[in-house]
């Protein structure tokens, strides 16, 4: 231990830290970082190079046992709570004030790459580590969390800000249990999940460090995206029906074909959303013609659809224009489509504002380039907006690959975005959200 | 027994009957007919009014009984050959000469309907049964098939015409037994399919009556179809690769999406089809993205194309305008467009033209309309051109529903393909078929 540590452990939690203001920021170190990232890769490794660590697996809870180590090795106190997040708290120097809590999740898709997640929960371990070295105090407290299952849709973080419908414990996870046995298999308690429940008020802020998803950074050379939302989600079910008949004897003039109908309108979805401006997104991800016979003409065609935007209006928007293409083809092919909305809709999680700014700030003290751009894809931190001011913070992933065993990240890009997160949260200590 | 029976007991086996240009062809029973369809779809009676009666399956042996019954009342020897085929047999009064046989199939696609294949096996027997109760003596042995597994593959005319590779008799049918299975619980012997083949010679001529599959005839208003052939079939996978990636974080203009492409692409096969004259027909009847989900961008589409015509070249010839469509597409968009052949072409079938024209006489001789039209379905008839002249005779289906529960042929449209039926047969038995 050295002797900057036993002057913290003497002296911090007893006096209050002279203001964080005077604390110099230590830095991160990218070798440490890597050699996590590559530790933390041997649970669930997959041949192709990634993990396929999906939550409550084998891999799931010997990874989470190697994190709850890194975390008591930063001096953190470790519990997991009833949702089954892992919860490293670091006590701060004025107990009147709330937490302070940074992280991210280490549970992969299956198949999926050594970065997404873990960048954000080894870079918060390191960020608390330095300061648990340095012997840096800070007025709040700090919580390092690592959630439950963000993969199988933020389950941890539900948890944490919001009544889970005792319904949802039913579902299935990637492994194959359902949540609720899931919850109890990584020291969860299902039957009392309102415990995991944060209030408003109890935390400060909350920020997560991770890796873009799309390759706007990569591409542009740009060191940080400060991320200005999380995009909304809309799904439909769109149901094209024809008339099913035999391949062989139907003439082409006779058929009511849904398959062709739905091949306009997956091309419709794809026209629109090109052509109206915006940063929105829509996607046909899954199709299924029935019967599915190569010698059957298609009866109806259930496909998927996907809007993705910042915004809600614009969202409905692309919808209406997709719905008045709909319209045409399925007057004119005589095959008439309607749209189901299925019941998951995420609304658009825009970040705090001034977590905004303090995040451009801490980048800029560090000499790092940034720019502000959406998530397209759903965190941890669309839950946590809903209990505290809440940033999040996007270091470059290159080829923009994500889900996949060939997710890239250097340990230059994850140590910057470990200064970053470090300078923003002794800013945050220091009172910068104001 | 009638006088007329008695008659042609005593006689027509040991002496040769007059030129059966002497005798009058009696008409066919409606009600009678009518009443044996009605009796037959109890079989496997399901709720949509229609059948479920798979090859193989407890209806489908139940409703081999009744067959052999009808026959044996018929005046039929019958005998299951060793691939289950259920054959009656009438002697002809000159022993030297090859057979006649009609027939086709009762066993039905799961939800199937009352007239496809039926028609063609009750309305051959009503002829055999005319003959015997007016003691009309034929030449030519005749004989009354009911083919095993039509629905299955032609599994019993199959059989009847060419070496079956033993592996096929793994295949599973569509009751769940293995057509070994099915072959043996139907009075068949899998191990000694061969004996089941009718060498070239054996047979003087094969006719099937059957309803028509489109709405043709029925929205024309004509009588009778006479079958030019049975179009061939070839099947392929279309495989159009794209690039799989998160549908949230991946801009619009930076997709590879295999599903646009294959929209594209489904619309080409529908458009050639339209643009390119004949009467060919193609179709996109399954189709699969990868991996799936409403928010991945499909990186691989597989997905079917049948195209169907009576003639190779211009089999070829529409594939080709397809292929040169898929070049462009997989070129524009950066999405490689692969056919793979599945290996089960089936080659254009033609009919014997001297069957066309004898069905066409006798719809004449009958006062019937009749036009001249292809097969878009396969039939035993397209396996029987192997080893016999070959002729096909079509009656109206109402709405040309097929293969579903509303199947519908009018009793008097019946009686009209089983007079044509006769005539046929009586006609060839003339030695009209020079």
């Amino acid at each position: 231990m050295s002797t900057a540590r036993l002057f913290c452990f003497a002296f911090c939690l007893a006096i209050p830290a002279a203001p964080a203001a005077a604390s110099p920021a230590p830095a991160a170190s990218a070798e440490r970082i890597e050699q996590r990232i590559t530790a933390l890769s041997a649970f669930g490794a997959n041949p192709q190079g990634g993990v396929s660590r999906v939550a409550f697996s084998a891999a799931d809870i010997a990874g989470r046992e190697y994190i709850k180590g890194l975390m008591r090795d930063a001096g953190l106190e470790v519990r997991v709570d009833t949702a089954g997040n892992i919860i490293g708290r670091r006590a701060g120097s004025d107990r009147s004030l709330p937490v302070i809590m940074l992280g991210s999740h280490i549970d992969s898709v299956p198949q999926g790459g050594n970065y997404d997640g873990d960048v954000g929960v080894i870079g918060a371990i390191e960020v608390v580590q330095l300061l648990h070295e340095n012997g840096i105090a800070t007025r709040h407290p700090l919580e390092i969390v690592s959630f439950t299952d963000e993969e199988g849709g933020t389950v941890g973080s539900r948890a944490m800000t919001s009544a889970v419908e005792t319904t949802a414990l039913d579902v299935v996870s990637h492994n194959g249990k359902t949540l609720r046995e899931g919850i109890r298999a990584v020291g969860g308690d299902p039957d009392r999940l309102d415990k995991a429940r944060r209030k408003p008020g109890e935390l400060k802020a909350f920020i997560e460090l991770h890796i873009e998803q799309g390759a706007t950074l990569d591409e542009s050379g740009i060191d940080i995206g400060v991320v200005e939302g999380i995009v909304g989600i809309r799904w439909w079910d769109v149901i094209v029906d024809g008339v099913a008949n035999h391949a062989g004897t139907t003439p082409m003039d006779r058929r009511q074909d849904a398959l062709v109908s739905a091949a306009r309108l997956a091309l419709a979805v794809n026209g629109v959303a090109i052509r109206v401006p915006g940063r929105h997104v829509a996607t046909v991800g899954r199709i299924h013609a029935e019967p599915g016979a190569p010698n059957v003409i298609p009866g109806r065609v259930v496909m998927s659809l996907e809007i993705r935007d910042l915004d809600d209006a614009q969202m409905q928007h692309i919808f209406e224009a997709i719905q008045a293409e709909a319209r045409e083809i399925a007057s004119a092919r005589k095959t008439p489509i309607s749209f189901k909305e299925i019941d998951m809709a995420l609304e658009p999680a825009p970040t705090d504002e001034r977590m905004r700014r303090i995040i451009a700030e801490s980048a800029n003290s560090l000499g790092l380039t940034h720019k502000s751009m959406p998530s397209g894809a759903g965190h941890d931190s669309q839950e946590m907006t809903r209990i505290a001011p809440t940033g999040m913070i996007f270091v470059p992933s290159v080829g923009g690959i994500s889900h996949a065993p060939k997710e890239f990240t250097s340990p230059a890009d994850m140590a910057n975005g470990v200064n970053v997160l470090m300078r923003t949260v002794l800013a945050i200590d220091r009172g910068a959200l104001f």
